[in-house]
């Protein structure tokens, strides 16, 4: 266990280092890159939701003055099947391709079918008109129950479930059954006095981030190429197109641009290996920005679910059994969050009869993608909501029935560690012992509270830090920021080398600039990427030690590091690090060092939220009008960052909670593809989020970080509803509680 | 000494990394980038030689339409006298601004007294005729024995010789006197059958290189800026930059464009604190390029020189006495490049008495800048010319007479060290050896030959290497590749590391993303940074052997690094980089290794070059007509740019000796700014530059590499010079041996 230590930058609330070019507007996002001689480039979509393509005709689009070049999927090299670690999740790279550009089969409304680069927009745009495509229609399965119906349409014939005793002898939708068990379930319900059993279900949502996806690429007449684009983790863009495109990693660089938000949903590629291939084709540079509609309708949304759970406990509050069955969309190509889902979903709570089975199944939408913390939110939605209504059945207050059965030190996760060190407990009795638990309710107000698990994750991260000759710093990490990280990883250099953050430069390099790092996701970033900062920093005060050294001629045990001043403990001569790096060219050689690392032993993550909401009785709209999130962050390197995601977190689990939804005709069409029919919150739809910072140190992080940037998401979809249960005395069960369906429920209730 | 090693990549001729980005002109260069918002800049120039600024007026440009920002040397901070090491030279800081934007007084015709910045280029070239500077002439003085006379001009009231044994009271021209001495110079003379003494000339020349100096710069709100430039040290660049506005080096970003030539001229800076002044006052981006001319009468030409040479002979051809006084033209501000020409001046003969004084003094040009080897093709002209006359006058062959008089391993150089392994010997021996040297010659033709030296520095130097997991590798380095550095870090990375050089990509950080890296200069490149690339990529492969035991369990002396392949000793059991890199996430995390240091043991390098040329008597045109360059390369890393070095050494000394030459008229004005009046040999003047590599390895590096880069411009000037004399029979002392001035001579011995 970390002990406490007294740190001198750790836990200020240091100036962004971006946050001038981010207000001037000088930032440059994913379409901002523009090469001399470039193309403009679009992409030709599905009409179907399923179909069969017959033939592709881009002749005339080829013919169309001001075209350079017409990519389908033929003009990838064909691929096998080969999995590749993609951040939080792994994507199929064969699967991958064709959902860049279909092959064989379109399977989503808006699925890419082709693409045109041509020296204007304009004409790209006109040119993919011309393209002409012979489709097959197939009927389409949109709902998670529908699809593994025995009868229903099959998206892929060589699709056999995975994950069973044995591989199937015909194709089917469900990509794969994962079960967790945890002793005798039927025993446990069997010990149960009370016992609460509901289906619940969350709709396909969009991560809500505001900058579409978008890349510019280059691909030289030598092979090598270069891609612009905006992305969580451009080492996973270089991994994936190369492989995409069968090419060396060295031949590409991959250059991340500042991010207009992401959340998960830019931790996997649409665009770069088509783009490439345009580039290629032309001998010219090809810009491809998405439009809003296309991210709606052809980007990866957070995946919709449907959720059986059931949980007993005996009168004293004691959780006996719980249990669960989840079903995961995956949309077009297998890899929902299923598996997270599962070993989240009971995680909080310390239970010893536990049985969850999950399935990850494929249905004509376009393939799911990360969003924010990957499948608790929907699979904790439905725990949390089930221990709600098992504490109102026990006439239990929500938090401690959470306290008396709470996972803890000691606790036996059920997706495989014994935890050390976690946070739950203190974050519940945050929030019992909050101001807003204690405040009063006001007619047609309810107030609900839910906990969040999420593991976090470590991966590997590669920096180097090079001692300037002024004794200024430059960092050079290769992690986009996200939600803040270059405050962070300044800070913990700054922190261990004692040298003011403000002379420590924070940059992100390009796939070549720096060692491997995966991407930014799991909120990973602060713990592991900061792992390696601090390896590589305590290497470079080393080695200014033993410059100090060699000058004083004494042995490196006698000399002292304090606030970014060698001090010879013989005499008390001091050398600072300014005057070390001015000195470094005759003593040795300029100062750098560097570290790689696969980070072990991310802290489990969790969140506790107090949500009060008002029901307006005739329409079913619901504010919120209080919300607290509290969460463990091992330790908050930059306060400020930490409030922010959860505040951020608890946001975009509102939306999902309230309004977000992904509408679907019977054709398989998406009917709100846009901002202005899918509702996210805006800042006047929300009060001020408050916050509470836990901190109960990760033993594995040298400062006791835990990431943060995700378990914020989870609790709010089960708080927020569980109040508008508490509110309206019906009980929630189906995501979003939109008005429609509020209101229906209330009318249910006074029928 | 280096064992001769079996090579598999070094020695090869290999593809250049950047050449499809050059022949398709898809290489940006200083000029060839535009940011948005981005201003354009002009420099208001002096139209005086010698004058004092009473007042600068620059209310009127100020008050035009479209100029955003007006500089003068009163925004710079206050700079105290700091001396910076600079790569080959050292500036001083304060002298420096003052040659970035006069202060007080203009020291030559086009010194920089404003600058202006407007949105368009012809705004800003408006606003500097609008620019009004009051000043007070003072009489110029344009040459060197003018400038060291009692009652010269005095250029600086502050500057007083240095290097004298007491500091004189009052100031003058000469900024320095250097002296060298072994043995007794007196007795050497005495002892000698033959005496030759001669006074010689050389003028101010310029590089040739093709692209004007140029840069866009940013300085943001947050005082963060980035500096985009052609220069051969972008970490000089840097620090010149800081240390003039007073800025932190973490605060300036420095990238290099590609470079069309420096040869020296790109080691100091003009424009970029100019620039930077600028877009702080303005808020907006800003690009600064000279044109031609201005390159011509503001950036730093290569040094003017007079110079007595004395030596003497026994009869057998024993040198036993040789003496110099050398003045060296610093133009306005000190630094001439004196110093390395005393070093070098007679250090290719080991001779018991010497006896050099140098002189470093101001005159009214602009300051010089490093020339290629800077300072010794001067001092070595006069040397060679007369160790040419001194073979005359003992009849004796000229490379005989060297032979018999070579330094070779053991001699003392009077520079300081004691030569280990050096090859003149082997140079003057293939010299001697070469079809060339035994073909006959026609009428009006002549043959000479000379020898050259130079030091070759050594300096710091920053990389670090990535292994991709597919096994390809990136390598990061900080030296600006202005001939061929990155084939040659690539060659010698896939030597180290067993892995093809097409899996290898070199690439050249900014100064954010590289530890610190002196100036590409002083043959450096190759033999310092390429040390720091052989130890980081003997660190990779130690670390992917540690992973390979790892994964065999057997002990790091168990596995063999075979053609990038890890063999475990005991089974024969194999691991690919490929493999190794693959699983490298899994194994402790991705593979990266860096070095940085200051590289000791530059091996001396000597060149012996062989000239031909036919006088056309009735013009006085000089025609080379064969020419070989031969030098010890150490260890030629890519033969073909080792070779392409010892050709443009060749052909810049070529003109140097036959035609370049600043003329000045008799206010100081330039009168032949520009190539059409300056006259650089073209690929139509020369004929093909024969070549031989030498190789007797430098024992200080592990492959034995010499730097290549500067000692071939040397021997051209004696050795076309002398060849000239040769052909006409009279002995020609001063340069260029231009149409004029042969047949001068030529008229002279007819008369």
């Amino acid at each position: 266990m970390s002990e406490v230590k007294d740190y001198k930058y750790i836990g200020q609330r240091t100036i962004r280092p971006d946050g001038f070019d981010k207000v001037t507007g000088r930032a440059n996002f994913g379409a901002d890159l523009t090469l001399p001689g470039m193309l403009w480039a679009r992409v030709k979509r599905s009409p179907y939701a399923h179909a069969r393509i017959i033939d592709i005709d881009t002749s005339k689009a080829e013919a169309l003055a001001g075209v350079m070049a017409v990519a389908t999927a033929a003009d990838f090299p064909a691929i096998a099947s080969e999995t590749l670690q993609m951040g939080e999740t792994s994507a199929d790279i064969r699967d991958l391709a064709r959902n860049n550009l279909a092959l064989e089969k379109v399977l989503y409304h808006g699925h890419a079918v082709a693409a045109v680069a041509a020296v204007s927009q304009t004409i790209a745009d006109q040119a993919v008109e011309l393209i002409e495509v012979e489709y097959a229609e197939l009927t389409p399965v949109m709902d998670v129950l529908e699809a593994i119906k025995d009868d229903a349409p099959i998206l892929h014939d060589d699709l056999f479930t995975a994950g069973l005793a044995e591989t199937p002898e015909t194709p089917s939708n469900i990509a794969m059954r994962m079960e967790l068990k945890k002793g005798d379930i039927d025993a446990g319900f069997a010990e149960a006095d009370v016992i609460v059993e509901r289906e619940y279900q969350t709709p396909t949502v969009h991560q809500g981030y505001i900058e579409p996806h978008a890349c510019t690429v280059r691909y030289d007449e030598d092979g090598q190429s270069m891609i612009w684009c905006c992305t969580q983790g451009h080492f996973d863009v270089r991994a994936s197109t190369a492989k995409i495109l069968n090419m060396e990693l060295s031949k590409i660089k991959v250059i991340a641009s500042e991010i207009g938000g992401g959340f998960g949903g830019k931790t996997t590629i649409y665009l770069e290996p088509v783009a490439l291939v345009l580039s290629k084709k032309s001998g010219r540079p090809v810009k491809l920005v998405m439009n809003r509609e296309e991210v709606f309708r052809a980007s990866g949304p957070g995946s919709a679910t449907r959720s059986w759970i059931k949980v007993g406990a005996r009168k004293d509050g004691t959780i006996t059994a719980m249990q669960g069955i989840l079903h995961y969309e995956a949309g077009a190509f297998k890899g929902s969050p299923m598996a997270p889902g599962v070993m989240c979903v009971f995680t909080p709570y310390d239970v010893a009869n536990v049985h969850i089975e999950g399935f990850d199944v494929v249905v004509n939408k376009p393939k799911v993608a990360a969003y924010r913390a990957p499948g608790a939110p929907q699979a904790e939605f439905a725990a949390e909501s089930a221990i709600n209504e098992l504490a109102d059945k026990l006439d239990m207050d929500p938090i401690e029935l959470r306290l008396k059965n709470a996972a803890k030190e000691g606790t036996q996760a059920i997706y495989g560690p014994k935890f050390k060190a976690i946070g739950l407990v203190e974050c519940l009795e945050a929030a019992k012992n909050s101001a807003h638990y204690k405040s009063p309710l006001g007619k047609n107000q309810g107030r609900s509270i839910a906990a969040g698990f999420w593991f976090n994750a470590g991966m590997s991260s590669s920096v180097v830090i090079n001692m300037n000759p002024d004794g200024t710093v430059v960092v050079v990490e290769g992690s986009p920021d996200i939600g803040g990280s270059r405050a962070s990883m300044a800070m913990m250099a700054a922190e261990e080398l004692g040298i003011a953050v403000e002379k420590i430069k924070p940059i992100i390099a390009d796939t070549d600039g720096v060692g491997l790092n995966s991407t930014t996701g799991g909120s990973r970033t602060t713990f592991a990427t900061g792992m390696a900062i601090i390896e590589a920093a305590q290497d470079v005060v080393k080695q200014m030690k033993e410059r100090a050294a060699a000058v004083w001629n004494v042995t490196l045990d006698q000399v002292d590091w304090v606030d970014g001043v060698a001090v010879n403990t013989a005499d008390e001569a001091r050398l600072s690090a300014a005057e070390i790096c001015a000195a470094a060219g005759s003593t040795g050689g300029p100062i750098s060092a560097r570290a790689s690392l696969t980070a072990r032993g991310a802290g489990p993550s969790f969140a506790v939220h107090v949500a009060d909401v008002e029901v307006d009785p005739d329409t079913g709209k619901v504010d919120v009008i209080r919300y607290t999130a509290i969460q463990d962050a091992g330790k908050a390197i930059h306060p400020g960052y930490v409030e922010g995601q959860y505040q951020g977190g608890a946001a975009q689990g509102i939306g999902w909670a309230l309004n977000e939804e992904y509408i679907y005709d019977e054709n398989g069409v998406l009917e709100n593809a846009g901002y202005l029919d899918y509702r996210i919150p805006l800042a006047s739809d929300l009060p001020m989020i408050e916050t509470v910072i836990v901190e109960v140190p990760n033993p594995f992080h040298p400062y006791g970080v835990r990431g943060v940037g995700e378990s914020s998401i989870i609790p709010p979809l089960a708080a927020v509803s569980s109040a508008v249960s508490n509110a309206i005395g019906v009980r929630m069960s189906e995501l979003p509680c939109s008005p429609p369906r509020v209101l229906k429920a209330i009318q249910s209730r006074d029928n």
